[in-house]
């Protein structure tokens, strides 16, 4: 597993095993500081999935006095979405269920420009993620979806306008090594944060932006140009909120380019299952040193499964955790469970999504881009 | 004067003296070998005004098809249109009346972005300078304006995805050193030049772009680029052709940081006048002198006013060049019938300029850009 070095690389693939160097080292604050502030819960926040934030408070006080509150992130359409993408599906559902308004990025030129994708592999793929979301929870009534490059004028403007105001030392001190294709993608994460703020998109008012830890850079990026153009355009900072990244089966950051390691959302479940019976665990070596020993959770990726994913119940948590030090199960008959348990995600998921993908809705509410 | 170095900088000062160096150097053709190619003349041609190309035979004989041709250029709304801007006025006029549309770029994105000009009074500025360019004679019939802020989402697309095939190196090596505002403002004109081609708006077409010798750079970044996306957009090479920069009266390039040594288009006629009793001329030392050795209008910032804008005449041109060679005219008097002439230009401008700018046309063909 590599090491978190000072710059964190939100193109690379590496996964982040230091989260506390993050709160220290970039000035994240601990979530679980103002957990109070929560009008009701979520596990990702008890169990510190959620692990940090920047100015999250000022947002949640902003939501309870009533003013204008937004959420906006985005996806990325390279791959098939799975079960590290669907934790981002599930904090914006909490997010809806707090009353706040979503709209989501689908980074298509963000896709196209640094990850080298296919154009129109990209826009196939950005309906998939659409109807994905939709199938996992989000209320399409209260969410707009976009391309990155099916927006109108002002949103453009913004990316352009950015570039006065910040040098090349400074955007490699923030990404490291850049290029003309690193700096666009950059300033146009930009302005899908900060687009939201301007008049032509209902005026100012507060965003927090959900993201896994790997993307705070750009996150310091829209805070320094909110900084510049507070005068001229009206500008703020706006808030974050980071979750742990899901690390794929062999304990290395999911990713797409190995497939066998990760869930996707449209996995055939018995694949899946048959992945989970490859996983690694926190097992010992032979079965009697884990009935002696004990298993080690913190080191599993079937149990990162159950707390991120597989199950909602903290008492039902609790048994599986001391199950598992306590040396009174061994892993395969738990990973049986989570199989099991998995299996009937999968296929709950994937009949939504059908559903989603035949009713059209998609098509309804995302403006594909002509070229 | 400034040696002209192996970089030309578009947004330098310098006057560029070596012209030669810019056909050999860079791949500029002479323009004289395809002057047959005209359908009719025109002084900048015959007097080597405009003095390179690339590709011009190309659009002249696409032209003379019947094939869709069109002219893109772009004026900075930094300071005010002088003597030099008119020069491209007045090559858009005798393109124009070729029977070619004619868009115009105001480079307001570039102006702010680069120049860290104020945004609000570029935006005021760009009026001026397209009721300059109506006054000197381009007929708005067959014109398009607009803001590079002010524009569709399908050329702000070609910006941002433009940024995946160009290199950090392969910029520096066209423009030196290079910062993120330099290059959205070098492939905002990329977009300039080559989103006539897309199909919003009317499909291929061949370009030609008439620009000052130093704006180069932009063209061999533009021809790279279209050549790298002609396979995924049906992009083209663009041709261009270069004319001399129109000196100051001090013999360096005219430039709004020097305005005692430009002629503005909207300089009071009396204050112009007396600015040529200053200017610089390729005359002797004494009068003696000057009778006895002729003078050396090519040095004369007098004569090349006359070169560019104040004799159309080739005859009356060259009586003046020989009365100054054989010294049988002083500096004093040249100098009073170019004043009378230029006081002549000035207010046959102004006064149509002000009706320019009181008919209104202006608004109703460029929309402002809302911030």
């Amino acid at each position: 597993m590599v090491e978190m070095g000072a710059k964190l690389d939100p193109w690379g693939h590496y996964a982040i095993e230091d989260y506390r160097k993050l709160l220290e080292e970039f000035g994240i604050s601990p979530i679980d500081k103002i957990l109070g502030l929560l009008p009701h819960k979520h596990k990702y926040f008890e169990r510190l999935v959620i692990f940090g934030h920047r100015d999250f408070d000022v947002w949640l006080e902003a939501l309870k006095r009533g003013e204008k509150v937004a959420v906006l992130t985005g996806f990325m359409p390279s791959g098939r979405p799975h079960l590290g993408t669907a934790m981002v599906y599930e904090e914006l559902k909490f997010l809806q269920s707090l009353g706040a308004h979503i709209k989501i990025a689908i980074a298509d030129a963000e896709a196209y420009i640094v990850r080298r994708e296919d154009r129109s592999e990209v826009i196939r793929r950005g309906v998939e993620f659409v109807a994905h979301s939709i199938a996992w929870g989000i209320n399409p009534d209260n969410a707009e979806f976009y391309y990155q490059t099916a927006m109108d004028n002002e949103y453009y403007r913004l990316i352009q306008l950015f570039s006065r105001k910040i040098t090349a030392a400074e955007m490699e001190a923030i990404y490291g090594d850049i290029n003309p294709g690193k700096i666009m993608a950059a300033l146009t994460q930009s302005a899908d944060i900060l687009h939201l703020q301007l008049d032509k998109y209902g005026g100012y008012k507060y965003i927090v932006v959900p993201v896994g830890a790997d993307q705070d850079p750009h996150l310091r990026l829209t805070r320094d140009i909110a900084d510049r153009f507070e005068q001229e355009f009206g500008l703020k900072r706006p808030s974050s909120i980071y979750h742990k990244l899901l690390r794929g089966l062999d304990g290395n950051k999911m990713s797409k380019s190995r497939p066998e390691y990760a869930i996707h959302l449209d996995d055939d479940p018995e694949m899946a299952e048959k992945k989970l019976a490859n996983a690694l665990t926190g097992g010992r070596a032979t079965a009697e040193e884990q009935r002696r020993l004990g298993g080690e959770p913190w080191k599993c990726s079937i149990f990162e499964l159950y707390v991120y994913h597989l199950i909602d119940d903290e008492k039902e948590l609790k048994e599986r955790y001391d199950e598992c030090v306590n040396g009174k199960i061994l892993c395969g008959q738990c990973k049986r469970i989570a199989a099991e348990k998995l299996r009937k995600l999968l296929i709950e998921h994937q009949k939504r999504f059908k559903e989603v993908i035949t009713s059209g809705i998609v098509e309804k509410i995302l403006k594909k881009p002509s070229f």
